[in-house]
């Protein structure tokens, strides 16, 4: 893995990380296939607006379909038929959202299947190997993410874990194509964040994460936050601020010097008939959509905004049809894309503060 | 709209039948797209397949979004994004089985929407008004379908009144662009269905359908009833056998000198884990395929077949994920695409007993 810096415009970074399956331009959204498919969409229709790196799910794919069948299909790339670039987190948030079910030590974290209640155990050693097992171009190490808001002794119990287990998830690495980055921790408190980064700096991983944020503190704590750490983060280094996707949010997100992002924001809301515009969401289900001749957004160039009225996607949503969450998943994300392509374009141009804020207008334009 | 015959094999035809959005070549299987949708998949996805018609409802075009809005938007082809052909149903047979909705005149069919409880009528007239309205290639006139089994009388009152709505609907006619195809009624009796064929084919329009089949009937009577409808009907005309889309009842279809055919059999199996092959249906949520590593269909070259296995689709539906039924459909409607073709070039190269026999014996084989 290398990470090369092209340009910078204040704290935001216009990058290249080539991986394994290819080259990531960045700063880069990541869209989120838990269970081996980016929800609805093949990876031909990521192919068209060029996604470079999906997200899977270390705890879904553990449980379901399991390490056995994935390896005896050739690996994650194979089994989902896609070719570029994987990143799988470690599975920590998933299993730390199941709170009751779950039980935490030194070793690991021992935790019930939300499928079935089997017993499993996560160690940093297990998830490391799962993941080169899978055969994925990121890892992510085990972590432990403290709910918001947490005690001090909270967080410091989950930056001393993190930083055991995320040396115990270096050490246990044997596969040369998968790079590990660790995750930042330490809640809303900036001595915390201050300790957790420069811990794991040491550790001279390829990568990092900022996680434990967009878990329910405020868009000014976040933005505040990981601003803050990705400032103390090595700058040769690729940033991936975990669980982020919302035009505003990755707007900025770049601006306090983020490269990598991921969430199930867009294909969520494509499910469930929002639609992500530069002037703001819109619920495709609204009566003053059924006739509206125009695309979802002026702004996109995508498969969908090129093919589709409103007024038909509309239509699709009323009489639930499966292409309309089909088709909004597939704009979203790739009006997602743009937005990372012409941010990119500010960055190199020396043009970013001016872009932010055009794309700041039109949101609060709308809203 | 014009109609060459080529080539005969016993009673199996193979023609062209030219509409005003290009050729469609016959014998040919149309997906159904009830609601402006062939469900899950997107024009894009039936051009893989190289589909030249696709089939509409009326009755569910009718109540929503309804006449006005697809007018609007430019008609039903623009609307939904298709250029090629599209066949609409007349609507008839879905308000036949509203029973209880329903109160049927000489003047035509008054009847509650199952969505809102709203009244509507259907008239030969507006009937054939909505069609020309969305401009599609064909239209079917309003017919009286029976339910099987039914007494003589039953049968002769809908043979009756779709000989007279089917006058009607054609002197409404207006539209030179959309062809008008007759529908043939008469329940199992032969001496009934040589009435209906004889009525119908003396008002000389362009085309003819088989109704009334494929509603509960056994296999055997459909088969018999098709064959022998079929060889009344005008020679020079296309015959369409309306909701049939089995490998089996396509088969015997052709042998009984159809043309075109559609079903929701296809889209609906891929929906619920049903994959069609050429050595009969498959419930790929089976355990033996979570680890199979083949396509679907060792026959089949579809894109789901090129690019998936059974063990990723499997998956797919063990964990509940769009994805699977989107390629599903699309695998059941291409491997029926390609059963059409390869009979298509059986009968031109007059090897149709033998290919039948062969498709038969494949299906035996399994079941």
């Amino acid at each position: 893995m290398t990470f090369a810096l092209h340009a910078t415009d204040g704290a935001a970074r216009r990058g290249t990380l080539t991986l394994a399956h290819g080259v990531v331009e960045t700063p880069a959204f990541m869209p989120v296939g838990t269970a081996a498919t980016v929800k609805a969409l093949t990876p031909d229709d990521l192919r068209t607006f060029d996604a470079r790196i999906i997200l899977a799910n270390t705890y879904h794919l553990w449980l379901r379909p399991g390490r056995e069948t994935i390896a005896e299909l050739g690996g994650l790339h194979a089994f989902m038929g896609w070719d570029r670039n994987i990143l799988t987190d470690s599975g920590g948030f998933q299993v730390f959202s199941l709170e009751s079910r779950r039980v935490l030590s030194d070793e690991g974290v021992r935790f019930r299947s939300h499928l079935d209640g089997s017993e499993h155990e996560f160690t940093p050693e297990n998830v490391v190997g799962f993941q080169e097992a899978l055969g994925v171009d990121v890892a992510m190490a085990l972590d432990v993410c403290v709910k918001l808001p947490a005690t001090q002794a909270e967080i410091d119990e989950s930056i001393r874990r993190t930083t055991l287990w995320t040396k115990r998830c270096s050490a246990a690495r044997s596969r040369a194509e998968t790079a590990l980055f660790g995750i930042v921790q330490g809640g809303l408190d900036e001595r915390s964040r201050a300790r957790s980064a420069e811990e794991l700096a040491s550790l001279d991983l390829p990568g990092y994460a900022i996680g434990g944020l967009s878990v329910g503190e405020s868009r000014e704590d976040m933005h505040r936050m990981s601003r803050f750490t990705a400032s103390l983060l090595p700058p040769e280094k690729p940033r991936y601020l975990m669980g982020v996707g919302t035009v505003r949010d990755l707007i900025a997100g770049i601006d306090g010097g983020v490269d990598m992002f991921d969430c199930v924001y867009p294909t969520r809301c494509g499910r469930n008939g929002r639609a992500l515009t530069r002037s703001g969401d819109l619920n495709i289900r609204a009566a003053a959509f059924a006739r509206d001749p125009r695309p979802l957004d002026a702004h996109c160039n995508c498969a969908v905004c090129t093919t589709y009225t409103r007024a038909y996607l509309s239509h699709l949503f009323r009489a639930d049809e499966m292409l309309g969450p089909r088709l909004l998943s597939l704009h979203n994300l790739a009006m997602l894309a743009q937005l990372m392509s012409e941010a990119r374009h500010a960055i190199e141009t020396n043009a970013w503060q001016a872009f932010r804020a055009s794309v700041e207008a039109d949101l609060n334009g709308s809203s």
